[in-house]
């Protein structure tokens, strides 16, 4: 599956606006940012590209232009929604010990937990200084204050998603409710925030901002839940993480919460004793991806997220927008739901 | 020494702006911050009285009532700041591995590192959400922007401070600037900030806010000294630390980045080697204290805190304030760089 156009059509003013947030801080506690965002190598050298689909600020824009034909004025927030996005890869990657991001080692293993948490709040405080941007654009101060507290609602939402997540680590017993009000935190929060960013920016009709603001949410729930099938069932080549990654890191993803909620007898019991171990060998790792097949939990999950991606398109044919906003949204949110990457 | 009467002037309005800040967060998540703050003991029961002496706010809203006869306006702003404090002191447990704060377990010691790192990332966007409190009492959308302008660059340059407090552990050439720009960053900065804050939602004066900024960098960097001091020299009721507990941790503070640059010869080549060994012991303990002695470290060290209290305090004598004004400004340097606790 391609990447949608929406995604080359704001990528170099989106580059463009981030590595300019960035500029002016040049003490070596901001090689981590540049590092972590894929724009040096750790000594501090340039690197070519970019890190990143940059999902969250093509939303953001694509909501400003499909409300106000025009997207300059969201270029700010729609940075500010990057660096959240990435202050909380940052701490997610010390509170999971994870080594590698982006086959690249990560900010901690490299300078160490107490710096990378410096680093991932000094991001987090960057992200609202680039907010402070949107003046020169010409938005009203009072538009500002409402963005900085959107921002600043779905980050804290984010975190508390990101409690839960942590707090299932000693669980065997996470149903899928629950599972859902994580990921609606984690994930959902920020997208459907950067929808609604870009709405504010772009509109001043209240029932607009909501309906793009609620299609945000519907494809956040969409997209981690494809993420949870493409951590166990990804191509490596594609994902750039091991085929089971997410079972060998004993993940509560979907299709494992929904096979302990669904698996009976011997299954489920097996399920659990290799939730509950150490860690998990190669053995363990087919016995577990059998037991997923028995209760078709990939099926399962990608309905799920189906579902989802199709109450999102729905929400959006009902909006008066042009055939290319509809089109570019309807887009996302298949792409989001079908990602091979 | 006591505490000077400002800090009961507020005292009781600062308690409840903060409880007020807090009062809509319920989830889990939220039962560490309250725990941090002195208000519940860890399994979420409450506790009587509130901790630490709420320096900042007192002096937020002290700079609010010197320049505009008032405070209540400053009310958000005052908890804010408390808000960042905390955030900052959740992260330096889990950083320093600190075991115990205000003779309570540090946060991380009880739910685990992960989780703390949440807790102190919550408490800063908290204090984001707290400022946009400021517009309820009548502050314009412009000036509430400056001010969150003013809280988010004083908290990076407190993670500024942070970073190189932590790159010190590893280092015993640190000079006496190089100490001065981190604490700089990891206190001065906020205090500058409070005041800032506080005259800024006080008056449109530039001068005079800008002259009560310099007071607090000034009384900061007194006040941070003056930790310093009682962090080897303090008495254990008072500052519920042990005698020499910052010399056990071995921190770089004054004294010893002092002694390390002047001691000579064999007592240099000794004080080198306990700072870089492993830990350090009783007699270890009484080696570097007859080193710091025998270069007068302390008087040295509280020479330094005596001089900013008197660069702060000339400066507010030529300030156009009340009597009362003045006088509360000045207690409150001689207070900050020679208390007992």
């Amino acid at each position: 599956m391609e990447l949608p156009p929406v995604f080359d059509r704001y990528r170099g003013e989106i580059d463009a606006e981030l590595k300019s947030a960035l500029a002016d801080y040049r003490l070596p506690l901001y090689r981590m940012l540049r590092y972590h965002l894929g724009w040096t190598d750790e000594t501090g050298a340039a690197l070519p590209g970019s890190a990143g689909k940059a999902l969250r600020p093509t939303l953001c824009l694509l909501a400003c232009e499909a409300t106000a034909g025009a997207y300059g004025q969201a270029l700010p927030a729609a940075a500010a929604l990057e660096l959240v996005h990435n202050f909380s890869l940052i701490h997610d990657d010390i509170q999971d010990d994870d080594h590698e991001r982006r086959h690249r080692p990560t900010v901690w293993s490299i300078w160490g937990k107490p710096q990378a948490i410096n680093a991932g709040t000094a991001l987090r405080v960057i992200a609202s200084l680039t907010m402070l941007r949107l003046g020169a654009h010409g938005v009203p101060a009072e538009k500002q204050l409402r963005g900085l507290r959107l921002l600043d609602e779905s980050c804290l939402e984010l975190i508390e998603g990101q409690y839960l997540d942590i707090s299932f680590e000693e669980r065997l017993d996470v149903g899928v409710d629950e599972y859902l009000e994580m990921i609606e935190g984690k994930t959902a929060s920020l997208i459907a925030c950067s929808l609604a960013l870009g709405a504010v920016l772009g509109t001043d009709d209240e029932d607009t901002i909501e309906a793009l603001r609620r299609f945000g949410r519907y494809v956040g729930l969409a997209f981690q839940i494809r993420d949870d099938v493409l951590g166990i069932w990804g191509r490596q080549e594609k994902t750039g993480k091991p085929v089971g990654s997410d079972i060998r890191r004993r993940k509560k993803s979907l299709p494992v919460v929904y096979a302990l909620q669904k698996a009976e007898g011997k299954a489920r019991d097996e399920l659990g004793a290799i939730y509950q171990g150490e860690s998990i060998d190669d053995g363990g790792l087919d016995t577990v991806l059998s037991i997923l097949a028995s209760v078709q939990a990939k099926a399962r999950a990608q309905e799920m997220a189906d579902e989802y991606c199709a109450r999102a398109t729905a929400g959006v044919e009902r909006l008066a927008l042009s055939p290319w906003a509809r089109r570019s949204l309807v887009e996302m949110a298949c792409f989001l739901a079908g990602r091979d990457y």
